[in-house]
């Protein structure tokens, strides 16, 4: 009998693999400098994560409204606000090439959308990314010069991906 | 070091427990008679998961207003619309106590209150459950005739709960 996943069951592995792939980066770039980038608040449950596992790291998120959870709402001054097509530009110009970890979750419900749209983000947020610095995704990206890294224990293939500057 | 959970963790343990408990239920109740309730419909992801497997059933759903995905969304004569103090009083004179398995899913963020509506839902959704069903649970009920039953493997005390009638 045939028996794909139910919808119940992808969220459980994209969040489970989430917080895989954000607890193994936080650890790989641990010794690095630089900042970090939520890319896309939501709720706020992954930047809360982030808090909680890099709460020594200054963490600048992402978000076009801010509608969060209020214990997961990041303070005013490391909130770019705004499409993400202006702001990731604007950090380049501000930060230069030197982010320790990007993360992104994007993505709504409809699977050819969040596509598209990571074919068009791929190249506003790679230039953002430090040599060793860590990018991990919610949906596959179009990188030219980040290396796609195996995924930890832990994550579901295909539920998250993470690349890596390697120089 | 104390290291309590992040939001993404409990939201985890949540998800995975709520799939966990479900499946057993299933399981557990699939020789039994009986409609099955789905008390929240959200986003429908749980009620995609139930759907899923338990195809042969007839799963009715309560919720205030309906705004699930559209391929998690009920057909019209499965939903019993409007506020669960309504509905559920509806459906006893309707079904009598023939419930196979009831799922509620219907707190929000709020820890305290979600306690205090499940105080006030617990005696209107009790005397639905048919003897040998199962009421599964994402808060702690409050019920006088149901006996809370041992979380089946990979569910995390305390994030989802199992009430049986036994007679
Ligand atoms: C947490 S969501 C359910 C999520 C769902 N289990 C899922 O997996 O997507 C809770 C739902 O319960 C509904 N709800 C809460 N209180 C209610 C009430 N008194 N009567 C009817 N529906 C109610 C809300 O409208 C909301 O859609
Ligand atoms: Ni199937
Ligand atoms: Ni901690």
């Amino acid at each position: 009998m045939i028996m794909p996943q139910s919808r119940l069951d992808l969220f459980v592995d994209r969040m489970v693999s989430q917080r895989a792939c954000l607890d193994h980066a936080a650890s790989v770039i641990a010794d690095m400098d630089g900042p970090v980038f939520e890319l896309g608040l939501g709720n706020g449950r992954t930047y809360h994560h982030m808090r909680h596992i890099m709460p020594a790291r200054d963490i600048y998120v992402f978000e076009r409204a801010i509608a969060s959870h209020p214990d997961s709402t990041p303070p005013d001054d490391m909130v770019l606000l705004g499409d993400v097509f202006d702001t990731l530009p604007d950090a380049l110009a501000r930060f230069g090439p030197t982010a320790a970890l990007i993360h992104a979750d994007l993505g709504g419900h409809n699977r050819k959308k969040n596509d598209l749209f990571a074919q068009k983000v791929s190249p506003v947020i790679e230039p953002l990314l430090a040599v060793g610095g860590l990018m991990v995704s919610s949906d596959r990206m179009y990188f030219d010069t980040l290396v796609e890294q195996p995924l930890p224990d832990g994550a579901v293939q295909g539920r998250c991906f993470i690349y890596r500057r390697n120089s």
